[in-house]
């Protein structure tokens, strides 16, 4: 995990926060590279979910919404971490944290802990007998509930301010649209809505890179379904295929580093009939990636409960007013892009290089372009003119200085798929070298080429 | 301005925030085909400024930074509106609106008040013995000044929160992170960094629909130089070009609606050399889009000497220390939504419908894809088979509902360049009606010819 986060930082994926300032826990910067490959996969989520779709539709809902939404939701009562003090060093943790890191050391992977009620947390650590990481004492305090929404005032006046939330998910805002959208739009059930965006949670985290932060990218479905004319559990299975399609191959993740996770009975929710996480290899265990829940009608019946609203649906066939249910696939995008990265990641010991093996389609940038010397202008106004022409269509990096191979090994840790040098020989013949990155191997190729072969590379 | 406000909801553009919890003020969501026009006009901006120019990468830092960071930048001590209230009915109003209202009531629009002391808008505001809007007397404080960032608290106990803002501008977060791209990215003086991503701003708006809201869609780039090396007058030129042609070509608004204005001295901030606005005329009025500062060193050196961190750049031909230079173009993607619906919205009287005569690349749908009957399966497998091929490649709307008349005009609406119906002769001849959405005309296009067809269009 070091290896990524420093290449991360080296290269400009990504950036510890506030750095100058000392830094902000949980909290990172995507810098140039970064950037575009976070773009890259969320470019390539909405174009798979929203637009090659014809029974899906997307949003972009505020961060700040109505206060009632989170109380309606159940965020303001029930949205909180479980934490312990240890009394003799003041030591603060998650319980669940705390349980599952006694197990790791242990040998003890997967003992569940999810879901548990505070009591039988309590009695987990007591079992246990876990101590203090901090001063090996034991001394804890019973488990006690933190709730993770942060707060704000709206309104520049304290006479005047009222209380208000960032979002903890992406997920209401779809929600307290969905009249406005079915009302707007030519939809008809089933049908589902997504949302990429920031939420927020204020939390203790296990410090695991990018995996969870205070503000994260989410990207979130509702499907939403007349109960009486749609099979649930055939649905829930193509979500499934559809998920796996998308991490296999379209973001070509090895499927032996992925898992589906039954969520137990005690760890779903009262009101959902199945939820199954999509788990990832990470190189700190199996973690969540995707969650698809079946979370029934509890949402719409508690928006409209909230709001005095009826936003059922109308049958037209026979006029009978329902509340639709909805699945669910809740996807971080973050974490996409992490494991991603750790997928990537490749030591090639043979040429003493390191590659980040991107799919072409996801790399910041489809093609680099060396002029081979820097002070010979025919080279450099040559190099301009392909850059210029294929910066059109895609993202292309530029890079002038120092030796060719140096410049080579820098695109390769970037995942840049192909480099093209211009040299002396270009201007004779119209050939330039076409450097691949996983073979490194180079070989000459007319520029009336290029295009055409970079179009075929990336529809790979 | 209410007619677009009504098309905007009616059509799925943008919808009042938690409508169904009655609405909160000043925040707007983005509906199905607002979100697609939103992400176009982003991803343009992102193509033009960050992917096809050599001399500029993306960053996208977080909305909670490090605390000092506002308070190097002077949002924190400086950062507000003034404001006066009426001793008596309590009413609140910024006081720069109450005097521009109050001159444009009296026809004169274009009376300067930005950039005036509390002092002189009291003077103002008695000269002219401007009366209350809401009750009538003449009874106000003087202006008050309230901070405009949102405040938040980071940790989940009261004993270890810290207070922390969400940023009123996206551009803190390039000075902050200026060292880690250049130590980390392969780029060298003159180049920029660019950034799209959500502020805050806690403030009192004149309700112009999206014009002004509490959280807003920025996009703002730093153009870093060395100002012994370049000749900063020419480059100033040189941003006002390019944002010209962005605004004219790449969204295709009328030249005749825009205009340039030049900060006045006392409107400028203390360190900026020149200042001036891209302003739109809105229905409202001319009001900004973009702006273009030359803000020297000064964020830069803030940083420095808040943080106590060298971020200086070394000229590597004589080693010279230096504090870059900055040219800073910014502007706000909900402004320029707004513009383009504003501009492309036509009253076709002849034909008796609304038209958005969006630019084709920008429409939420690049096409749309009718089968002429909904109960005939093999119209509607054969429209089907072509809605998947373009999805391939773009976003493409699928209608099966009512007459095909109703579904032309509904597609107007919303600037669908081109409607493609399929029927009967389809199935015979291989050609489909090809609808013009301008025009209205109706042309027969075998089914081979309309990608080739759409590209085109879509270069326009």
């Amino acid at each position: 995990m070091d290896t990524i986060v420093s290449l991360a930082k080296r290269r400009g994926f990504i950036f510890p926060s506030s750095e100058i300032y000392g830094g902000l826990a949980n909290t990172y910067e995507y810098g140039p590279v970064g950037v575009e490959l976070k773009k890259n996969i969320i470019d390539a989520w909405w174009k798979t979910f929203i637009r090659q779709r014809e029974d899906m539709v997307g949003i972009d809902t505020s961060i700040i919404l109505h206060p009632k939404v989170w109380e309606a939701s159940g965020h303001v009562g029930g949205f909180s971490d479980a934490l312990v003090d240890c009394r003799n060093c003041q030591y603060r943790k998650r319980a669940d944290h705390l349980i599952e890191e006694h197990f790791a050391a242990k040998g003890q992977e997967d003992v569940p802990v999810e879901g548990k009620s505070d009591e039988e947390l309590d009695a987990m650590i007591q079992e246990e007998h876990i101590l203090c990481p901090n001063c090996g004492k034991f001394a804890w305090t019973p488990v006690r509930k933190f709730n993770l929404l942060f707060e704000t005032s709206i309104g520049i006046v304290p006479e005047s301010e009222s209380k208000a939330y960032l979002r903890g998910e992406t997920a209401q805002g779809i929600f307290v649209s969905f009249k406005n959208v079915m009302d707007s739009s030519r939809v008809k059930l089933p049908f589902g809505i997504g949302q990429v965006g920031k939420s927020f949670r204020n939390e203790i985290t296990l410090g695991n890179f990018i995996f969870r932060t205070m503000e994260f990218e989410q990207g979130e479905i509702e499907y939403f379904f007349d109960p009486e004319q749609v099979d649930w559990k055939k649905l829930f299975e193509n979500w499934q295929n559809d998920m796996w399609a998308f991490v296999t191959k379209t973001l070509g993740i090895d499927p032996e580093k992925l898992r589906w996770r039954e969520h137990t009975d005690e760890e779903r929710s009262f009101y959902s009939e199945r939820t199954v996480d999509l788990d990832y290899k990470f190189p700190f265990g199996f973690k969540e990636l995707w969650g698809l829940a079946y979370r029934t009608d509890y949402d719409l019946t508690q928006h409209m409960e909230h709001s005095g609203k009826d936003i059922r649906v109308v049958d037209s066939s026979d006029g009978r007013k329902f509340t639709p249910h909805v699945i669910e696939p809740a996807v971080g995008l973050n974490r996409l892009l992490l494991m991603t990265l750790v997928d990537a990641y490749w030591e090639d010991t043979e040429k003493n290089r390191t590659v980040l093996k991107l799919k072409p389609a996801l790399a910041p940038n489809k093609v680099a372009v060396f002029p081979l010397l820097k002070n010979k202008p025919e080279l450099v106004d040559k190099a301009r003119e392909i850059f210029r022409d294929l910066s059109a269509d895609y993202a292309v990096a530029w890079d002038d200085r120092g030796n060719i191979g140096k410049r080579y090994l820098a695109q390769d840790e970037i995942g840049t798929p192909v480099c093209l040098t211009i040299d002396f020989q270009t201007l004779e013949d119209g050939t330039v070298t076409w450097r691949d990155r996983d073979t490194a191997e180079q070989v000459r190729v007319p520029v009336t080429e290029v295009a055409g072969k970079l179009r075929a590379l990336l529809l790979e």
